[in-house]
């Protein structure tokens, strides 16, 4: 049994070691590698609007932020961010995560939601958010340099949250 | 004669009032309406990398800034932001504005240069940066509320800056 629930600045000990594998990996975030858990607490616990966990058996197996991805004309758009725990994944942490956010977003009255940056590389994830109604609108040719892959592209992702 | 030189402190008393205008206006720019001069300055001036003034006989007509894009394996793509006073417009300062940013972001060594978010009504502005190189590369529906249009599409625009 999944619970997806409001993060608390306890849950960060463990949020942040997987944080910080995913943005050190360069394989699927444009973040700083280098950044501290100070700067990543910022980024994904401070900054967005709100920012979840998904645990089971009282371990958090992965998390997600969401806030505006614009700010005044086009804060109507909203962005999330989605991290799982290894151990964890293939498992249906992250669709579980993404069907979460898209009611959060509805609820917080957003009208779309964006991924600014999907690595073109990153099949899985495309898989998933194509699954969860989202469409591939743009691609950024060489925007994303692979660590192990050299550069790629990546994705721009959009879906309305206001169409049935 | 134009001349284009980086901003300087003083700049921003001439450069605050065309963007403050700029966002108010709600047509061009998703940034938040009410953005009052500290907030201005720390987007403008603060944050980017580099920020440039275009003058003619000592009045600044425009001015536009440059930043990384993302971080990490995405900070070889930048982006720029730019404005021209309204009593300036339609004598080529936007085109010149870009055109020196195309060469400062190939001098800073960015691979590509991307704008996230031309609002698909701004038809002068989308004609100007096909002309200095840049394609569509992704539209995004209804990402914007347009102040007397209503809901509008954004162009996500793109262009190397390594290639020939």
């Amino acid at each position: 049994m999944l619970l997806i629930r409001p993060l608390v600045p306890a849950d960060f000990d463990a949020v942040w070691p997987v944080l910080r594998d995913v943005v050190r990996a360069q394989e699927t975030y444009a973040l700083d590698p280098e950044m501290d858990r100070d700067a990543g607490w910022r980024l994904w616990a401070e900054t967005p609007r709100a920012t979840f966990v998904a645990e089971r058996d009282g371990v958090v197996l992965g998390s997600y932020y969401i806030k505006p991805n614009a700010a005044g004309p086009g804060d109507h758009v909203c962005n999330c961010g989605y991290i799982v725990a290894p151990a964890a994944r293939g498992q249906g942490v992250a669709g579980a995560l993404c069907a979460h956010s898209l009611r959060v977003g509805r609820e917080m009255g957003f009208a779309a939601m964006q991924f600014n940056s999907v690595v073109a590389t990153n099949t899985v994830a495309i898989g998933l958010w194509r699954k969860h109604g989202f469409a591939i609108v743009g691609t950024l040719p060489g925007a994303y340099r692979h660590a192990t892959l050299g550069v790629v592209d990546c994705h721009v992702m959009y879906r309305r949250l206001d169409a049935a």
